[in-house]
């Protein structure tokens, strides 16, 4: 099997990339080819190196998809993007990217399957960001996608490509709408939501973490490795049972600020949680106050998705996925 | 006032020219200048002649958005589409006019808006066909687009555009989602939907038309009349008070086909009814069963839309219209 994964360089996209490395077959039948794809240079797992191939090309130049797809992926993970702020900031580069790149893609898909049949697998990474207030108190599957920024309506509009070019038998595609991924690894983010993975990661290796936002905030979550096993469940999912409306809300997690800090408190102590530094920022409250807080995922819940159900589970796939086993 | 109106030469459109010519300031402002735009030549109504232009071009073509915007008309209605059956049958026309049509429209605004200060209306005709099955009961303004048609999809996309173009401030955009029109003038149609109004249309002349679906079936009508009263009050609407959701399910009648029967009879007898011919086709039974029958179209009615209340209505306002006031 071929498989193509855009975005390989991402923070979803290594850990993807990683865990096809580790279990080969875990997306069904063994990967004779692997196509890693990204604006960055996307690392090559050494278990798979002598049948990878790292490319580093943006989507949303012309006649780049119809490279990648000629050599006719039997799966595609397509978790390349520009990121919310970048995409509110750079109109034309968020356009370019998110909506025109992803049309590119299933174009190119198009184009390849009018040559002789070819309907691969595209698996596309979506967000909670399609959403936007005001909320009901609980989110369901039939609620309209309203965004408010452009990245959510970008997400949106590929949403509907995909379901569209889906129905029409040109791929058979799955939009997985991504919870708030918590704890992200790395530096600490400057993106209005980095807060919810600093206060958790930081003192976690005995550092400080600025707190933005009351307790009492409530937010939706998954881990990194949630997110990994979404798009892994996807790839073998029978979409038969998926229907007409393949994009889904992923199942997660819905907690508040102060649940986060009972979860550190509980392995890291008092002195974990002292190193958090309240600093109200009344700008990132009020962004904040726009997000969902809460979903009833019945529909991926039904297909087999899962995610962790407390934050101790957050934090433990954390500790272990990022810190060998050890807090500070 | 500069008004341009993009698919002036389409049934809705010749009656939106017609009524403004009527009534000049119903915009709001008097009208010293109107552009008409269509694929095929539209009619120039003589009470605004001599500040009226007539276009035929293809809004799909590269370039011809940016030059009917260079002119900074002060407010757009954009009718132009693909109907749904050759969207369906055609993918790339349908996208290249529905959706890309739509974008450059909405680019070439933002373009103009970057030389000057420049915010126009926009008032767009998008379709209940965003909708798509399994339905509620009754469809609230809070219920998922999830297309079913290409046509859907393309119309559920330019309305996301609409949305996130309008938040930006780069335009003022209202998304009017027509009920199905009925009764529709002219020759029959034979469009899926074209029954719904051939059953009312012909029999009011005296002639036959066949009825393919059984008394029992439900769908959600507006007549003619009803649909240039939506465009005209959008066109002047506090669009402060829509807020950050700008496309709007109209208000409607769910009727069945019994009630449009109902409503012949007490016009034009038996005699009128007797010129129905039932000729079942499961094909049309099966697709109308894939469309929606009802909605509480509170937002826009809260907004001031009206509609008609009764088939009596309908049938009356399609009398009036067409047919001189007089029944065969």
């Amino acid at each position: 099997m071929h498989v193509l994964i855009l975005g390989a360089a991402g923070m979803i996209g290594r850990k993807l990339v990683n865990r096809i490395a580790a279990e080969p077959k875990i997306l069904g039948q063994a990967i004779d080819k692997l196509t890693l794809v990204d604006a960055f240079q996307p690392p090559v797992p050494e278990a798979l190196a002598s049948v990878s191939k790292a490319l580093t090309v943006d989507l949303a130049t012309s006649g780049v998809a119809d490279k990648l797809i000629e050599d006719r992926p039997d799966m595609i993970f397509h978790l390349a993007a520009i990121v919310s702020g970048e995409a509110e900031a750079d109109f034309d580069k968020g356009y370019a990217v998110n909506l025109d790149g992803a049309r590119a893609l299933f174009d190119a898909i198009r184009q390849q399957g009018q040559k002789s049949a070819y309907v691969p697998r595209v698996i596309f990474a979506s967000s909670i960001a399609v959403f936007g207030t005001p909320f009901p108190e609980v989110i369901g599957d039939e609620f309209l996608t309203a965004p408010l920024t452009s990245y959510g309506t970008q997400k949106a509009i590929a949403e509907l490509l995909l379901a569209d070019y889906s129905r029409r038998g040109i791929f058979d595609g799955i939009g997985i709408r991504l919870p708030t991924i918590c704890v992200r690894p790395g530096a600490p983010n400057k993106a209005a939501s980095g807060f919810f993975s600093n206060i958790l990661r930081e003192p976690l290796v005995g550092k400080e973490a600025i707190l933005p936002v009351s307790d009492t905030v409530r937010h939706w979550f998954a881990s990194p490795r949630s997110a990994v096993g979404f798009f892994v469940h996807a790839a073998t999912l029978d979409t038969a049972k998926v229907g007409p409306r393949p994009n889904l809300t992923m199942p997660g997690l819905s907690a508040l600020v102060s649940d986060e800090i009972d979860a550190l408190r509980r392995v890291g102590g008092d002195k974990a949680v002292a190193l958090l530094r309240r600093e109200p920022d009344p700008v990132i409250e009020r962004i904040v106050a726009g997000w969902p807080t809460r979903f009833d995922a019945q529909r991926a819940r039904d297909l087999g998705f899962k995610a962790e159900q407390s934050f101790d589970e957050i934090v433990q796939a954390h500790i272990e996925d990022e810190l060998d086993g050890r807090v500070a």
